[in-house]
């Protein structure tokens, strides 16, 4: 590997969070809270280092598939612990861990809070929190349309087969053009949540902070009870509309936006994503409906859907303590939790599209036993998809379930019960943040011990970063000289 | 699908399992049992039906591997069907729905019970139950290294890729004689583990009983307290040493009564085997050991190469509660789960090799975003695996993991805890008897209601049956006339 481009690049981020650092030192200061200086320190942190590493890198054109990933799992650990630095400096998050902890559940989207009074909080905090999200779920639509693909990495190679229409049509294939093609529908999407839930009644500071953390499918909230606290129907399904909007491919709101609305039910990964959230919400509403846990219809309805796209796109808000809810409830939620958002969206987890194409390899070797001489080939939006892919999505799929058992051992090796080590494993590896046991919809992560704050801080950058682009660099052969 | 030849051996079947009530009915007779008619009654249902079917079938060398999925899964569920006669017609178990339950449990050497005074029961269900086991792993030694390979069945055509040795060392490629070298081999272990339990201390009734559960990977007792009853340390010894062999591919023990013991050493799947048991051990035993959960090292390793060896081989004799053991225990049991034993072997669940081949699928794939132009290929105990082996291998491991889901959705949709569901599902595909929550080891399967109780069935047989063989015949494809 070639380290020195790789530095360049590293200096490169660290320099552009220390910018963004500016933002929350700012609403500090508006806010009238003693911890702005902070955040400037750690602007001046990241500046000073991010310059240092540019002059001491050379050229990032050098940089080919192993650089690559280098670049982007030290990027996104670089980064977090950055962002980590401001509250540990001013005391406002208690202590390094905690600090770390709440900085890489923010850009890696994942939302796990260690904070018990989020509300006592400085504006600076609740907006970096927000802001980390939104950076790192900026990060992943490049990562995952233009980068990735490039790495050869997991299900991706699909993007160019699931962009419908004709050549014509399609995103430019240049990474710069394509992710700032990409970007726009982001920002338009989060400016437009923003009014919808000011017109709903939430104060621009509050808007904007759950329009962001909404859109990267983070989940951080600037309230104690997350999107509960607010108790209003309006902005829960305004909420439920942009969870389900950010957890759909972009590619597809970038086509509807150029006038070609039927991508989306052109689109098989699409079609999957509604049934499987049509299906886990009629299971759950019904199993509601049944015990009365709700007063009426529509309250069922909308907390179903709440927390179904919650956990499913990865984004982790709450309305409701979905624990308390029948056991049923709990089942179809876990299951859940391992599916994330569709490929090329800002949801984690194992991707919609990586499912459906598990699903159609079991269907395909059903039938294979009854026509065993056939010759069958597997069809994805029309194209026929090559007999690699397969391998490399049950790669993928065993690497997440090691990486799983691996994190589940581990916490119940430290003692604690399997409910709570499963429901934090599959929180942070899918980057969900609310998980089970004790670490639940309606309690936090503040009681963990430091070694396995740190340890759920790798799965969420494993997660995140689709594993592969982790676990590679653990690999002997990662670190050779080319 | 033509069904006259199904029909005829389906026949035959029910007369061979018809004659085998007569050693319960002469145990029953000689234990001075009020029950030995109710055997003979079923004999001559059994009898009376197969002797029908028989007459009815056509020419049984007219099957196809079409009728050769209905032959076995349809076998299964006649043979189980008969077994349970006896004990609702005497009401040595009570009802319907569980006399049923604990036949299936039994032919699929699940070894799931709903008795809660085991010893109250009568000589011949004892025997029974202990001999529907010793007679269903006998049919799937048979199955999963004759038929199956035939059918095409999910990663047992590896079964001549792991035979080690010469050609001339090979066993002979006719089913029939396969069959009976292997059958040797079951019975000889039988015999001899008889024989060790007896020296033991056991009577020879309770230790053919134990003898013929163990290498079957049954798991029924003739105690209520399940192997755990003798309290003897020797038994366990004898019982670990049988279950691990039982769990060892079976043409493995053939080659090395014919004086090829090296095979052992030699076979990829019985290393991983070894390392998965010896892993999971010292991780427990670890754990057990600093909570000082036993007095004494020896009780500390019986105790958890017992239950892991239970848990692994799909056997589920128990010598303690492993509810109660730290944490990590269960995370590790619950894995265990659905590893299952070696294929050809009596184990039932997913199978050590399938595992290890999805391991070694993750591992390439890695070593392919370091090297995307190599040429990789995957290595099976020194010979290459054709590609086609591995996607029919994850297609068994989705359908696996799909059946389990729908499992432990329709049990939480009843009402069950979500730990309850998920062990009962595990337990019951996997074929390994005791689970997780209300079925744990401590207790068992009586408190479920009926329509629970079918669903189990159906997954013992499912499981049992590598679940392709089950499912294939729900499309509608399989009915069809050819």
């Amino acid at each position: 590997m070639k380290k020195r481009p790789v530095i360049r690049v590293l200096g490169f981020l660290l320099v552009v969070t220390a910018l963004s650092l500016l933002l929350p030192a700012l609403a500090s200061w508006l806010g009238g809270d003693a911890d702005a200086w902070s955040f400037l320190a750690a602007a001046g942190v990241g500046l000073a280092l991010g310059a240092l590493m540019w002059r001491t890198g050379s050229d990032a054109r050098e940089i080919r598939v192993r650089e690559g990933f280098a670049v982007v799992t030290l990027g996104w650990t670089l980064v977090g612990l950055l962002g980590g630095l401001p509250g540990w400096f001013s005391g406002e998050i208690p202590g390094f861990t905690d600090s770390m902890f709440e900085s890489i559940s923010g850009f890696s989207t994942t939302g796990a809070s260690i904070l018990t009074d989020i509300e006592g909080r400085s504006h600076g905090v609740l907006l970096w929190r927000s802001l980390s999200h939104w950076l790192g779920g900026m990060g992943i639509v490049v990562l995952a349309l233009a980068i990735l693909p490039l790495l050869g990495v997991g299900g991706m190679q699909l993007f160019r087969a699931e962009v419908p229409g004709p050549v014509a049509e399609r995103l430019t294939p240049r990474i710069s053009q394509t992710a700032k093609l990409l970007w726009g529908v982001y920002v338009l999407l989060t400016v437009v949540e923003t009014a919808a839930l000011m017109i709903a009644g939430l104060s621009f500071f509050d808007a904007i902070c759950h329009s962001m953390a909404t859109m990267a499918t983070g989940g951080f909230s600037t309230l104690n009870n997350s999107v509960g606290g607010y108790d209003s129907a309006a902005v829960d399904w305004i909420i439920i509309v942009f969870m389900f909007l950010a957890g759909v491919n972009f590619t597809l709101h970038f086509l509807a936006l150029r006038g070609r609305v039927r991508s989306y039910a052109a689109d098989e990964e699409f079609r999957f994503y509604v049934t499987l959230i049509g299906g886990a919400a009629v299971i759950i509403a019904g199993s509601l409906f049944v015990v009365g846990y709700y007063g009426s219809i529509h309250d069922t309805i909308r907390h179903t859907l709440f927390q179904v796209l919650a956990i499913v796109t990865t984004t982790g808000f709450g309305t409701a303590d979905y624990l308390l809810w029948p056991p049923v409830a709990h089942a179809i939620l876990l299951m859940l939790m391992a599916v994330g958002g569709c490929a090329g969206s800002t949801g984690g987890g194992i991707k919609v599209m990586r499912l459906l194409l598990l699903f159609k390899v079991g269907q395909q070797e059903l039938n294979k036993l009854l026509h065993p001489r056939a010759i069958t080939t597997l069809w994805f939006n029309g194209r026929s998809v090559k007999p690699h892919l397969a391998t490399n999505v049950l790669g993928f799929f065993l690497l997440f379930m090691m990486v799983y058992a691996v994190g589940v051992i581990a916490l119940t090796l430290g003692g604690r019960d399997l409910l709570t080590a499963v429901g934090a494993t599959a929180a942070s590896l899918g980057n969900i943040g609310p998980g089970l046991g004790t670490v639940g919809p309606a309690c936090n992560y503040a009681h963990l011990l430091s070694w396995e704050k740190w340890l759920l801080m790798f799965f969420m950058l494993a997660g995140r970063l689709e594993i592969y682009t982790v676990l590679v660099l653990l690999l002997p052969g990662a670190w050779r000289r080319a």
